[in-house]
């Protein structure tokens, strides 16, 4: 591992604050030259390729990346730079279509890098339908169950669900933002917000102070698809950001999955057109099937079949004990029992039954759902809240 | 164009009384020996690979070709054989799956080899929701706006709103069933059988008062299949009746195109399940996408681009040879000569310019048409017949 020092520190922290990001012809330079090279070079004005050395000198004059770094660090940030230990390496792809990252600044108690070897973007339309918020928080949650990283752009609509659905099941997120990272934008987001900077990642390129410009959203976008192993589109309208998202996640190899809808639906059309015109792009209409496309061996989606369930075989009893076991956090027999409403004796067969199933598993802290548990206990309450249950297949 | 005799045609009657459809070993010895002798090594008790001669022996003493000709016809039924002008050539494709059809016992006043050159099979589950009978609906009715068939099976669910659809919309349809003609099946779809026998077409293998049976249905749907230049699935459960059209569709070349759905809907599973599994099928949203699918060339939805194929840059005497050409049976070049008019050292050259459009193949025996050159081939007649070529296209 390649330390960082405090000069390339500061030469990337200034770079950040007089650039926008992927200029193609300042990614180029640093590349070759590295950071501090480069900034040396616009001060003295030389004569770079692509690169409007004059607008950069004039930015170069108010910048001061050791200010910058000191203002990060007082509101709890950090930038982490190629190098160092937490730099998320599936950034450096982006070096594939000339849009290199110079550096993130960071808020937020989690390692960017071990964030991003197991994660999926979720994004989508700031104006979804139900049925998009709906989808959004169930992947989100889904994939937070599977130990996935949700990553998002903190934006209204699928963002912010696909956020809140990883927060709900107590999983990782990750936004990213087109502003600082000291900004709550948007201002509804605020309190989503400092949920994430608590519990997961905010990161961005842009310095402190920073506000969202309309281009910054779509340079933004290269960042969340180049972060996830691949990006799932949930709702969007034809020619919008979450297009801009998929391509780039196309262009960096990553997978490119797409939720269908009705067709009656302006929301879901830009997902099927985008289907239609990019052959590589895939269905997804579970999460097993964004884990199967996304992860490694052994992570394959079980085949769909029919609305019969490992539980639609208990009997009432055991059914109730399975309600009162708790999701994620274990629980011992006696708390289970009352929370059931069934004698303790019982609950001890039942159990054990259950875990037969693969419904449940025993920890060293007590019982709880197993993975197959959690997932049959939704599909029961997508079926319940659909009236799926009561209509006949062919 | 071949005329058919009476003993052929009544030996056509014969064999569809006497065989379930697509039996492989029997479908073999026709193409080779022809409907009447095989009649003739039925009787004698010949050995046929593949057939169980004995069971067909039994048929026969009961069955009496003339006798179910005459009954059609005194219910207004006709029997359509190969060779006819009224066969759907597009059903001849079926020997490429070993699967050929003997003859159609036909009701209703339309030529069933016109509609099918133009003709979209729409096919779905029997247990929809509101929003499947509304696409299938508005499916078929946008289809017969632009001159269209629609092709089903006259089941409950998908298939009736399909037939209804173009119904009202003043278009024509067809139903291909798995029973006699003679037979509304089911008995609730009574009225809409009627309606099609008197405006469209009502097509069976299936000999007068042979009853549906659920095997019946399977083997019925390679006719829908064939018979269309595309399918359409609507909704559908995962392993359903019209999984089975798909696939068939997509082992004849056929377009197979899926309607999208919310994936909290069970009858959408299907289609997406199949998308998912089938790189070949397409995403369809609206009727013009449908369109632009099967109807190729000249139907794009540009407007005022003029119906150019490989085909129309042909010098005349070129364009004079691939005439010649046969579809499937290959010929040498000196057979095309005679068949095209044109001096044999010109024919040699024309197959090689061909065979570099991609137009002609060779194979040991000779020369015929690729996959590409019949479906222009097609496209052409299908714009002739319809005018196309004048038309300015939407």
């Amino acid at each position: 591992m390649t330390v960082v020092t405090d000069e390339e520190r500061i030469a990337r922290a200034t770079l950040l604050r007089i650039s926008e990001p992927a200029m193609r012809g300042l990614v180029r330079h640093v590349r070759v030259v590295g950071a501090q090279q480069a900034v040396a070079d616009i001060a003295a004005g030389a004569s770079v390729p692509d690169v409007s050395i004059e607008t950069l000198q004039v930015r170069l004059r108010g910048a001061d990346g050791s200010a910058d770094i000191a203002a990060a660090d007082s509101i709890g940030a950090r930038l982490v730079c190629p190098g160092d230990a937490q730099w998320p390496q599936p950034l450096d792809d982006l070096a594939w279509i000339d849009a290199d990252c110079f550096g993130l600044w960071v808020r937020g108690p989690a390692n960017p890098d071990a964030v991003g070897f197991r994660a999926v973007a979720i994004v989508g339309t700031r104006a979804p339908t139900d049925y998009g918020l709906y989808v959004a928080s169930e992947f989100g949650a889904g994939l937070a169950e599977r130990d996935w990283a949700v990553v998002s752009g903190l934006a209204f609509g699928i963002d912010g669900a696909a956020h809140r659905g990883a927060l709900a099941a107590g999983g990782m997120t990750a936004a990213f933002l087109a502003c600082g990272v000291d900004l709550a934008y948007p201002r509804g987001h605020a309190a989503l917000y400092e949920q994430i900077c608590a519990e997961g990642l905010v990161m961005s390129e842009h310095s402190p102070g920073v506000t969202p410009q309309r281009p910054r959203f779509l340079v933004r976008n290269r960042l969340i698809a180049a972060f996830a192993a691949g990006a799932v589109v949930v709702e969007m309208a034809p020619r919008s950001g979450a297009a801009s998202t998929a391509r780039h996640a196309a262009r960096l190899q990553r997978h490119v999955m797409v939720v269908p809808g009705p067709i009656t639906s302006l929301t879901s059309s830009g997902c099927h057109q985008y289907v239609r015109d990019n052959p590589g792009a895939v269905l997804v209409t579970r999460v097993e099937e964004i884990v199967e496309q996304c992860g490694h061996m052994g992570e394959l989606a079980e085949p769909l079949v029919g609305p019969t369930t490992a539980r639609d075989r208990l009997g009432p009893a055991v059914a109730r004990v399975l309600e009162g076991v708790p999701a994620t956090r274990p629980a011992g027999a006696d708390v289970i029992a009352v929370a059931a409403g069934v004698p303790l004796p019982v609950v001890t067969a039942a159990l054990a039954a259950l875990e037969h199933l693969g419904l449940v598993e025993q920890t060293g802290d007590g019982w709880r759902m197993s993975a197959l548990g959690r997932r049959d206990r939704r599909d029961r309450r997508v079926r319940r809240d659909f009236g799926l249950d009561e209509v006949a297949m062919d």
